[in-house]
């Protein structure tokens, strides 16, 4: 048997359809982002980025760093441990504290990742409750599905944002087992956003217990930033709130905000929150910093709409078509991964610009995209920069152009 | 449907029998360890960790620290992004050749811990290498449990450690299917190490890929460090090498170091590695300062070893019985849930020394025990206050004493 032949095989099938992934090799300068060296082939060259998920700048905020460089002077450098095995500290204590209150829920759990805290509550909330049935929205995470898929438990899978499909499978339901309807706020890679009260109306009438993941919304929407479920005054309707310190937040580590049983349940059983070392207390330390400045301020929120809103209506004026949508995401349509991947290279290679190409598996074939996410820190000079550097490159790719954003 | 009733009712069945867990909050304080801060029900008070999996203290050292600081400085807080999207730094690409170079393989490939790495990594490979089986030793971690499960391969289980069980479970696997062979060095729990060479003969014969679980050896043991393999001149021998950035190393995240090929395909197709936000650089960073450290320093592990050896003597002398084994790990059987944290709880009351009872699942029912973890940060004073209080409880609970170790 020649493993490495079996691996090598399947990687040359990834390169022959445009979907092999390298990775930009990046280093961001605290202060300056959105400008990031990039060291690679041929040296070192500054760009822009363009697609970092770091939506508001928080991963270069000085309470962020101020607290994380506080708590490493202060605890070290990790956690040492499990939560339960000598890796507990007052750090994650007072993060899952404020998260609680953050979601107004009574309880939270954090986690080493988003990724993880999806995988580990609905791997365990869907295996342990005894014949429980997960409704799960066409296009959640992946991190969601595998959870589901590892929890054994049965799945169906409903109509990305579609209620009458939601609803005829709740009611297909044998009555009395216990069900999950998991979906997210803000879908990652298109920014379109589900319909929450109607989804928990639906639950509330069948029994289900709801899951929201607010991966893409925490920290961006709702007056404290905790989310669209807060944005529309739903967060008390959704029994259990997913999110990631990895992201808004800027630093790195997932949660989950519900019921204190629920979380104790989830803190007793999950195996992917037990038999791991916890966070490094400057990581609670740093994402507790994000959340709170972002709880009481709603400066970077207000600014980063006003980029998105503008980015929006320069690309609609140059014709670069785009998915529209009521979110913070930007996605221009390319619709091939070979395509993608050029348009991508030219703009960093040329421009300066970086804007990752987004291929299968994160999307479907056939609907590869740049994703671009605006924030607060892009000045206008960048905004000029992107869309002539668009507009350039849709003129030389010969790329379809629209008047309108497309659907 | 009463979610919170059902997830009451099943902590309720965790408490009767002994096994519901409640978290020692801890405050460790830089350059203190093992000492820490106690928080808790009446006010707070120092303790002395002997539990940690900081082994060697590496979470303190200051070439971590000011690796860490550094990146604050330089890179901001969190990465931004996966490490597709915007997320990959020069951090990250500099700690992937670091732990290749340590582990004498042509890749590494870092996740966000050691449970993600075993998950995704098992969980890819099984998965995705047609008809492949696994031959999993019935002690391995939950992360390899757990990954092998999702794969959805075929699953064998031999006898732990036993060399005879495994021949034969591979020898009655159809000729010309893949097969991996998943184990670790050092068990965790029971501190036992397995005979890394014959199980590789074995896999070589029969022709299995190996897997190697490395994370309580990583930086423990072998002139540089790199596990139990480096110190046995095993490294070429076995196929992945899997370890944690937790532990020994003071910080957080796992990885694997295997060949270009096996390392290229996870990175291509594991959802647990594509799908999430990358290490912060400052957890890279410092992740990357202990391994350096350790690579040319023996002292910490030296002292290690020699504290260790003080224990097992010092315990013997007063007949507290523990598992005898090679590694660092000093497990004090108690065998009873309730005891066992009845000790704990008086250890930490009365003596202020922390070692956490270690339960259900963690080990199973009926070998609780208490798991102690010398480190050459431990003074002779510490370790006199913890035999004199282990002598005095095993006195006062009458709990059986051992002229010898106890296997
Ligand atoms: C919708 C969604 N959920 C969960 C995650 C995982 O979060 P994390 O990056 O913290 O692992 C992501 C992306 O990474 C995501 O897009
Ligand atoms: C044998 C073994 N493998 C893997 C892990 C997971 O490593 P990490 O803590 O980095 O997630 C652990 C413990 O946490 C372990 O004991």
């Amino acid at each position: 048997m020649n493993y490495d032949a079996a691996f090598t095989a399947a990687l040359d099938d990834l390169r022959d359809e445009g979907n092999y992934r390298t990775f930009a090799e990046l280093e961001r300068h605290r202060g300056a982002f959105p400008r990031a060296t990039r060291h690679g082939h041929d040296g070192a060259d500054e760009v822009t980025v363009w697609c970092s998920n770091d939506y508001l700048g928080m991963g270069q905020h000085p309470e962020v760093l101020s607290a994380m460089h506080a708590a490493i002077d202060g605890a070290g450098a990790g956690a040492g441990g499990t939560r339960n095995i000598s890796g507990n500290t007052r750090y994650h204590a007072e993060l899952e504290a404020e998260l609680a209150d953050l979601h107004g829920k009574p309880a939270a759990l954090v986690f080493t990742s988003g990724y993880v805290a999806n995988w580990a509550t609905l791997g365990t909330l869907a295996a342990r409750l005894p014949g429980c049935i997960v409704l799960s929205d066409a296009k959640n995470h992946a991190s969601m599905i595998e959870g589901i898929r590892h929890s054994g438990a049965e799945k169906r899978i409903w109509a990305h944002n579609e209620l009458a499909d939601l609803e005829a499978q709740l009611a297909a339901v044998p009555h009395g087992r216990p069900k999950i309807v998991a979906f997210e706020s803000v879908y990652s890679m298109d920014g379109d956003i589900a319909p929450i009260a109607e989804i928990c109306d639906l639950a509330e009438r069948y029994g289900a217990l709801t899951y929201l993941d607010e991966v893409h919304a925490v920290g961006l929407y709702g007056p404290r930033g905790a989310g669209i479920a807060e944005a529309r005054g739903l967060m008390h309707r959704v029994d259990v709130i997913e999110g990631t310190l990895g992201k808004a937040f800027g630093v790195m580590g997932g949660y989950i905000a519900a019921s204190a049983p629920l979380v104790d349940f989830v803190r007793s059983f999950a195996s992917g929150f037990i038999f791991t070392t916890a966070l490094p207390p400057s990581v609670a330390a740093g994402a507790l910093a994000a959340i709170r400045h972002l709880k009481t301020s709603a400066a970077e929120r207000a600014g980063q709409q006003a980029r998105v809103a503008e980015l929006r209506s320069r690309l609609d004026a140059i014709g670069v078509p785009h998915l529209k949508n009521c979110s913070h995401i930007v996605p221009v349509m390319v619709g091939d991964p070979v395509k993608c991947r050029y348009i991508s290279d030219l703009l960093l290679d040329e421009f300066g610009i970086y804007i990752q190409p987004i291929n299968y598996p994160t999307v479907p074939r056939g609907t590869e995209r740049l994703r671009i996410t605006p924030s607060p820190v892009h000045t206008d000079a960048d905004m000029d920069r992107l869309v002539a550097a668009l507009g350039e490159l849709w003129a030389r790719c010969q790329l379809a152009r629209r008047p309108m954003a497309a659907q």
